[in-house]
């Protein structure tokens, strides 16, 4: 490149500013995160995730009547057309869930009511829409494959709660729901992270909220991304069918120069505050389900790896746990990330339509110098 | 955001340098693109499609064994599950043909022979596999849509003489094959566009090819990126309809503050170099299927453009006549730059998986100052 404007980033574009927003404050260092202003701690202990879905698309916190109408339009948009079903039937066994969920996701396109409609109110609808669709796709599809009867969603029932009762075929008992509503609200935005910034580089061309959320699943796939939990969950598996002590085994994996999976975060310097809530939800939850086991080899686990890397746990690590104890196939874990994270997806989307720019950096070309002269393929 | 190691990106990451790579040499200022060195210019001149995948995927120019090797695999690949087909019976008519490509890209995955793998090698075979595959959706789909039988590949056709063959039921003639070839080959990579760098941001999560591949599809579908060759032949098209001479076209758009679509490029400040092939395509494939008269529309726009607002063609301008004179119906125009770019976005992502680093970069929080206090909903 001939410019000499251009501002060479560190690699990964690791704390570079790439815009600005008014959605989520994260101070990595005092270990705060806040949706519009608002503390993770006070969501967590006080909201729920429909109130933690108008904040984020609308800025600020509802008022009664207002949250009754979102919760009331969240309902209403809880239907998949019936092609969407029979396309859920035909998805091969083998597939990952995440290639269903992005495949299905890339589909809805097909038939929403505003596929060609782009502006900022067609936008917050589809918003409203992929939240509760996305929801509905990751529970019918495990029925589907588990070969039981779909369950009709309740229109009485919280997100939370409807999604525990469509995915398992009975009503969550209170607890439970309280701890899904949690993990909803604590995963439902996280400022600029690798999906949420696929969506928005994929908006940015003006191109579609479907696109731009089929983007941010197939970007969440990963395992450096959304696929830690089940990771950590499989190590749990491992330890508990080989009867090993769990301080052991993650001895044997550091020996081996392992990474150890649910720890450590590019953002937060000390305890990722999302963690402090998945570990009590661990806990209550082993404590009510009456099998404490997977909480405590996952406490375990934490305490040493605190002490012996000086490693924080992320908001990975105690979701492993807190999902299996919801009744949650280790698959879905990822697919769970996206039924809540579709919120800030979306919230970032309509952040980025109404104030534009396509997102195009350069790269440093390091390849064979030019020019390289052409000879003809006889010659070669 | 605490940190003082933060570095405040323009808008949209302009003049950011995000990575290094070894594939897209450009040089904004000179009017220079080059594929690993090579100078597009001799690239168009000389070489084809296939050899630009080779040079794309494996770094150098093939020999002539290796060329044939190439293109023996190609041609290998040129095949479709029988419930991709089906599949592709199924999009329902009105859905955009960016919906219908990005959905079926993403359900390919379900039918990858190598699905579960990330290594270098698989994602040379998926690239492969991709490009070949990415060709037929495009033409199968007009195929069904027109209600017109779908074309066996022919295997000893280039890939440009084998898609028009798919597309419109005939061999083409050697200067509409020659004519293809090129377009394919100057649109195959152009370093970070927004579309290649989404493909670069969902692999670096450790995802998987398809999942970045079918977010560049979403991100090449917006008008600021793929479209504008379609938004520039919709321009050409009204017209002629009008009857209206074509400088006064565009004066009355000038007038009312719209962008004429097809000029300017975010990188180029002189001519686009791929424009300057486009620009002779567009005019021999007039004069050889006797009606010139796109082309010379579109001539009096560019020089009335350059006069009037120093803004010089971009690539997108004349592949619009060049596209349509070929007998590729408008709304497909966006589909065949997947089908060319196809081989850049997949030569980017087994580069970014050769020495990884997740792309996760921050955001400059503007919103309600942290904390804001949270009020029960009764009290508000």
């Amino acid at each position: 490149m001939s410019s000499v404007t251009n501002l060479h980033a560190p690699k990964g574009l690791e704390g570079v500013v790439a815009t600005t927003s008014k959605i989520c404050y994260i101070d990595g260092d005092a270990g705060v995160l806040a949706y519009r202003g608002y503390d993770i701690h006070d969501l967590a202990d006080h909201s729920t995730f429909e109130e933690v879905c108008y904040l984020l698309w609308f800025g600020r916190l509802p008022n009664t009547e207002e949250l009754k109408q979102l919760k009331w339009r969240m309902a209403e948009e809880r239907k998949l057309d019936a092609s969407i079903i029979y396309r859920l039937q035909l998805v091969p066994k083998h597939v990952p869930a995440m290639d269903m969920l992005r495949t299905l996701v890339s589909t809805l396109s097909y038939y929403d009511p505003e596929y060609n409609k782009n502006d900022h109110d067609a936008n917050v609808n589809k918003a409203i829409r992929l939240t509760s669709q996305i929801s509905m796709l990751v529970a019918n599809y495990d029925r589907i494959r588990r070969g039981k009867p779909l369950v009709e969603p309740d229109r009485g029932l919280s997100h939370a709660a409807n999604f525990l009762l469509m995915l398992n075929g009975e009503a969550p008992t209170a607890t439970a729901e309280r701890a899904f509503d949690i993990a909803l609200i604590l995963h439902a935005d996280h400022e600029l992270n690798a999906s949420t910034f696929a969506a928005r580089v994929t908006a940015a061309t003006l191109s579609d909220m479907h696109s731009a959320v089929t983007s941010a699943i197939g970007t969440l796939k990963g395992p450096l991304h959304g696929g830690a939990n089940e990771a950590v969950f499989k190590i749990l598996m491992e330890i508990d069918q080989a009867g090993v002590d769990p301080v052991e085994y993650i001895k044997g994996m550091l020996a081996q120069k392992k990474k150890v999976p649910g720890f450590g975060h590019r953002v937060y310097h000390t305890e990722d505050p999302r963690a402090t809530h998945l570990r009590q939800m661990s806990h209550d939850l082993g404590k009510s389900s009456g099998n404490p086991k997977w909480f405590e080899y996952s406490n375990r686990i934490e305490e040493f790896v605190k002490a012996d890397k000086k490693l924080n746990a992320n908001v990975d690590f105690y979701s492993a746990s807190t999902y299996h104890t919801l009744g949650i196939a280790v698959d879905l874990f990822t697919p769970i990330f996206a039924v809540s994270r579709v919120s800030g997806w979306t919230a970032h989307v309509i952040e980025q339509l109404d104030d534009n720019r396509l997102i195009r950096p350069r790269a440093d070309y390091l390849g064979p110098v030019y020019p390289q002269k052409y000879v003809t393929i006889a010659n070669r």
